[in-house]
């Protein structure tokens, strides 16, 4: 969703210095939809409705902004400026804001921020791309096991402002040791003279700072949950991970799944594809590219050695890319089926004995249509074509759908073994990317054409 | 996750009918967990498990296992036994379980429930599958704008027992039309005689009953929210979406998109790839490969017409393939990212301009790139092959090369087009499927190369 169709109106309430009315209008919207609007102006001037803005609202739009906009306003504005803005921004937002800043630029900003936020942002931002650490935020609220429910809510209402939810709660010990928590659901449930220890759940659901995200939004998605803690080593509470954030981490995988599936690189940013440099995207795809076609010389090898049987009997040579083509497509849809599968915990590598019987039954059911087609075709396409003395048309199609049949079963089979493999070895299914598969099966595949051949016509 | 380790456990439990340890076990687990343990048991024995344990219990777990273990023991169960589970049911889980029951199960079933929650059944199960009307939930909370926040409260303690979420409350008129809503951050900042119409939200972000789950799940990503509500065409408030839906769909429509990619149809329930049986896997496959098969004979048309000039030149025949697979990937990868592009809404067909500028960028770089290395490819791997009369070989690689340079660029261009082409007409990008692009660009490529072939070796 672009709203482009207003900007004019923007441009004149910036240019007739219209702050009152340039504010309500923004306050009304969504930051998020706000922040689209902004996306669509030059830094100039989103630099000039952010200093006419209240604090609050300017921090809240620009945290919805795109990161590489942020940054083009963080360069260009005032340190003042923008400090006042990221003081105010959500702790998580502002960290993923640093870690793509050059270092100059944080070494501009840093002394802006009060000592507690500074302190926070050099936290946040030391954890690895992609850990439970890096997502989470340091907004949640922590209760005294000792408080009474009614307590608890003072001090809920005294935070809410200020956290990103206040619907969990956790407890902690005297070292900041996290020993349960409580939803808002069951403070009010409670009587206002309960204390929170007699109540609340101490059986916690948490995750390591350096758990992978994805993991984190899994366990989110399992339990249902509004936010889960982060624990260090030692069992410290540093941070929560909301439910929005596992959305937002799933879309990012999502993208990255489907990338990687189809051969490309890249960190995946979702969303980014008019925005990213066709230099980048080249870098992207040419790394598998290159080695794809690096790794076909082992077929273009195995023709070779077949040449001097295919000049006898050039029609071998017609029938090549359509074997390619029936392995390339039937080894795709197996190891696809078979990676989501694996990704969705659905699958272990110990299962691979129950997946291949599985794979082997289905695609002989798709060798018999497809080499059954095969053949067809070869009869009907070549009924014309020059058949030197000796062979027949019909014992050539039938090698060719034999092979096809053969290659079909193999693929699907190798299809569904890479990817369990390299699950056994912790290294992610994804990789075995379609178009590598591909390559891989074209080598099986044109063995089985020149054996089969080699054996049924006495090449 | 599975825990099968535990299961002599709990059959143990089971034989010496100790039903207290049993109960106590299972309601320490989230019900998540406990259900799959359920899940890898007999339908008697789990049958036997729910009779013993309190219905709330055994409503919870079995809202958490598998559809097709749900309908197992729906079937087994006296309609009572199932009746008494079924009752205390998220309402969203009781309506897919009942979508996917015979309608000889749903009659026997029926009775048996309280005839608020048969008239609840019958119209959540009432809504097209794919809808937000049959992701909702009717468990939600509903204030009176006259209500003061101390009542508010008193309600939602009262109401939360039985509620999905009592996070956000919604308010609605006399004829139950949606005007505003109050989250219970609101409230408890709210001083308690404040009345709810002095701080409601009357700015509500709402769905209609016909809007496509991916939308719903789309805005409650955009918007952060932990709920979003749904409307009927009269503005009536019908349901609720909560946050862990939208995961659940998200995660839905991931496992379709990255089928489809790979040319499967189906249902594509998430995660099921072990329990679907053979022939659906089969029926989801060989639609696609025969119809690619079939549209096949297009470019098997295209080789024989070319036959003649083969049989001069067999060299041609031997890098058919390679061309072939260099213009399926290069257009696979350039199809995927502009399909995630669209289903993220980050390009509309409106920007099929910018696009393809873009696209003859990136491909013209890896066209330089690649077909360099096909020429070297054809030079090293030929060295040795017969080279007819008129011919030579520095002059065949020049050809294959630029007919591979040309094939990438086409490809990638083809690959941008098709999905931006679906998407003005309306029709799903991810149809544009990788092995049907690669079916596509197969002509395209048998054409330059042939033509190029004629042109520069003068055929």
């Amino acid at each position: 969703m672009r709203n482009t169709f207003l900007l004019p109106e923007i441009r004149e309430l910036i240019a007739t210095e219209n702050r009152q009315e340039l504010q309500a209008f923004l306050e009304d919207l969504h930051p998020a939809v706000a922040s689209e609007f902004l996306n669509e102006l030059e830094v100039s001037e989103i630099l000039v409705i952010f200093n006419w803005l209240d604090a609050p609202l300017a921090a809240g739009i620009f945290a919805h902004l795109d990161v590489a906009k942020q940054i083009a306003i963080a360069k260009f504005a005032r340190p003042s400026e923008i400090g006042r803005i990221l003081e105010l921004m959500p702790p998580d937002d502002r960290a993923d804001l640093f870690n793509e800043m050059s270092e100059h630029q944080q070494e501009k900003i840093l002394p802006t921020l009060s000592s507690v936020e500074r302190a926070d942002v050099e936290k946040l931002s030391s954890y690895r791309e992609g850990s439970a650490g890096a997502v989470m935020t340091s907004d949640y609220v922590t209760l005294r096991p000792s408080a009474s429910a009614a307590e608890a809510i003072e001090t809920l209402r005294y935070e809410a402002p200020r956290r990103e939810t206040i619907y969990y709660a956790y407890c902690i010990d005297e070292s900041r040791r996290l020993i349960g928590f409580v939803s808002l659901k069951d403070i009010i449930l409670a009587s206002p003279a309960q204390k929170i220890v007699e109540f609340m759940h101490t059986e916690v659901l948490s995750v390591n700072v350096s758990t992978d995200q994805e993991e984190v939004a899994q366990i989110i998605q399992k339990y249902d949950l509004i936010a889960i803690p982060v624990t260090d080593e030692a069992g410290i509470l540093v941070g929560i991970i909301t439910h929005d954030d596992a959305i937002d981490i799933m879309t990012e995988e999502h993208t990255e799944d489907i990338e990687k599936l189809m051969a490309i690189a890249g960190t995946h940013e979702a969303g980014a594809y008019l925005k990213t440099p066709s230099l980048v995207h080249f870098r992207n795809r040419v790394g598998w590219l290159v080695g794809l076609s690096i790794a076909g010389m082992v077929s273009g090898m195995i023709i070779h050695s077949f040449e001097a049987n295919i000049q006898r009997l050039m029609i071998l040579a017609l029938y090549m890319p359509m074997i390619a083509d029936s392995g390339g497509n039937a080894g795709s849809q197996a190891s696809t089926v078979v990676i989501r599968a694996i990704a969705l915990k659905e699958l272990v590598p110990g299962d691979i004995g129950k997946v291949i019987s599985k794979e082997i039954k289905i695609s002989v059911m798709l060798a018999c249509v497809l080499g059954l087609l095969a053949w067809g075709k070869v009869l009907f396409l070549s009924a014309g074509s020059d058949i030197p003395a000796g062979f027949s048309l019909y014992s050539i199609a039938m090698v060719i759908g034999l092979s096809l049949s053969l290659q079909v079963v193999s693929s699907a089979v190798i299809g569904v073994i890479l990817p369990l493999a390299a699950a056994r070895l912790e290294m992610d299914p994804a990789l075995i990317a379609s178009p590598a598969l591909t390559t891989i099966v074209d080598i099986t595949g044109l063995l089985i054409y020149f054996s089969t051949a080699t054996y049924l016509l006495g090449l």
